[in-house]
């Protein structure tokens, strides 16, 4: 253990897990804690210390850093019963590495603040993958002093760490940045049903069209796995359907209209009924399909 | 005049116009006709054939090139009074460069075939700037050995020609391709509107999120423009609003439901009825920008 820093991993998930190893093996001493007893056993195997609760880990750590699915479960983690709220020290700092709203970001960094502890959002995008590869974006929001403090840490976990500005911005950019990647899902989508429908040659199509103004990375990258038929998660839908629904709220808490975030949020509602939650996100592709299936046999 | 072929070209607009004249620096006779006297005057002085109806450029010509608005204009320079049809020799080739519904492109090319004519539908991407240098992507549809005759033609014209198989597939691409580029479009539009009303640093945001899966053509070269308050047009808005009226009317005819498609192709409705119509075609987010105006008044 060579760091100073002292860090606090809650949440040890597909995500989270891996985060911690490579924090581990950077020389750092981490606390962990997660729901799941056997998720710890493996951290401890790695050489981290197993705690009874966030808060224990906030007992332990300079630095804790949460990871875990959805907003009620950042609040859980803070300021619910054994919540890192009722351990943390001054001075420490919690990184939310997970993502949430950002209003509820912003309640949790207020009630730290009252401990006399800084608080930075810091999403990330590059799936599982890039947790295990330590390639993730991050898009990090609070104190630039804080950010300056934590950085040495978000530079073991991702490979592009970008400070976004004030608390909440972090969040905000994530959400900003799924909407920009769903959008360009469901044009690949809605392009690749019907141009199949209408005959043409799908492999030639998708190469031609990341020469010129239809190119995304989502063409890219997941328009050859669509026509492969590989549906394997890089980014689980279910996850997807979440973050629709946190930029829809955000939206609406903005004052800002988001029609077609809204209804591609609503089609990922579809894909959630259709069983296919557990699948990559770009099995809404299917969702297209079947709708095309039912058109042609009405 | 060192080519053998000899070209005629109907409608002499903003692609049109430096399309043809690039086909006449390379060397090639052409035959000329616009609705607008003063636009051949204009090929005229550049070396160019001015005639009195399509049928005439047919008659001159082996090659036929027409790139004009939409379907009906398509419609009334090969089928209607005083159009190609009449004027056409056995063994010549019209090749429609416009972006109309693939079904138009089929029927024109049924009537062509009756006159022992073929037709090559090669839509193109890159806006006026592409024709000015001729550096288009061109999507061509039609017989392979038509193609092959064409090819060279086509080279003068674009930096990128793509055979994408039978007849009609030309347009499909073209279309597919228009959706891909639209909900990008959208989802700059959507992202741009939230992060601007949450306080996140457009700038920032922007370069940070086209090192990931948020990236899209339309991101890199239109976000900027949209944070420097540039909406000149690359492509006209009202010209996008006429190819989602296309994609709808393609996809219907498909039986393929395009449902986000389709939401956009109303939201360029509303720019329209905003007279957004002559901006570029990312002036789109001044209207989610209005609708979030309009949010924050009511």
């Amino acid at each position: 253990m060579n760091q100073t820093e002292k860090i606090g991993f809650v949440g040890l998930g597909i995500m989270g897990q891996p985060m911690s190893g490579h924090l581990m093996a950077a020389g750092y001493e981490v606390a962990v804690y997660d729901l799941r007893r056997e998720a710890m056993e493996i951290a401890a195997e790695h050489g981290a210390t197993p705690c009874a609760s966030p808060a224990e880990v906030a007992t332990l750590s300079d630095i804790i850093i949460t990871m875990v699915p959805d907003s009620p479960d950042v609040e859980a983690v803070i300021s619910g019963d054994g919540g890192i709220l009722s351990g943390v020290q001054r001075g420490s700092v919690v990184i939310d590495m997970s993502t949430v709203e950002p209003a509820t970001g912003q309640r949790m960094a207020d009630l730290l603040s009252e401990k006399g502890a800084d608080m930075l959002d810091a999403p990330v995008t590059g799936g599982a993958v890039g947790a295990q590869n330590a390639s993730l974006s991050i898009f990090v929001g609070g104190d630039e002093a804080v950010f300056a403090r934590c950085r040495p840490i978000l530079d073991v976990l991702g490979a592009s760490v970008m400070y976004m500005g004030r608390g909440g911005m972090g969040h905000t950019a994530k959400l900003a940045n799924q909407i920009l990647g769903v959008t360009a899902m469901l044009g690949v989508s809605e392009a690749f049903v019907l141009a199949k429908k209408a005959g043409l040659d799908l492999e030639a199509f998708c190469e031609a069209a990341t020469q010129g103004a239809g190119d995304s990375w989502h063409l890219r990258t997941l328009g050859p796995k669509i026509i492969a038929g590989d549906f394997d998660p890089g980014f689980m839908a279910k996850h997807m359907r979440k973050d629709m629904r946190l930029a829809a709220q955000t939206a609406i808490s903005l004052d800002s209209p988001a029609p077609v975030t809204a209804l591609i949020g609503q089609l990922y509602g579809a894909l959630m009924a259709a069983g296919l939650g557990e699948e990559g996100h770009h099995a809404i592709v299917k969702v297209i399909e079947q709708m095309a299936d039912a058109e042609a046999r009405a």
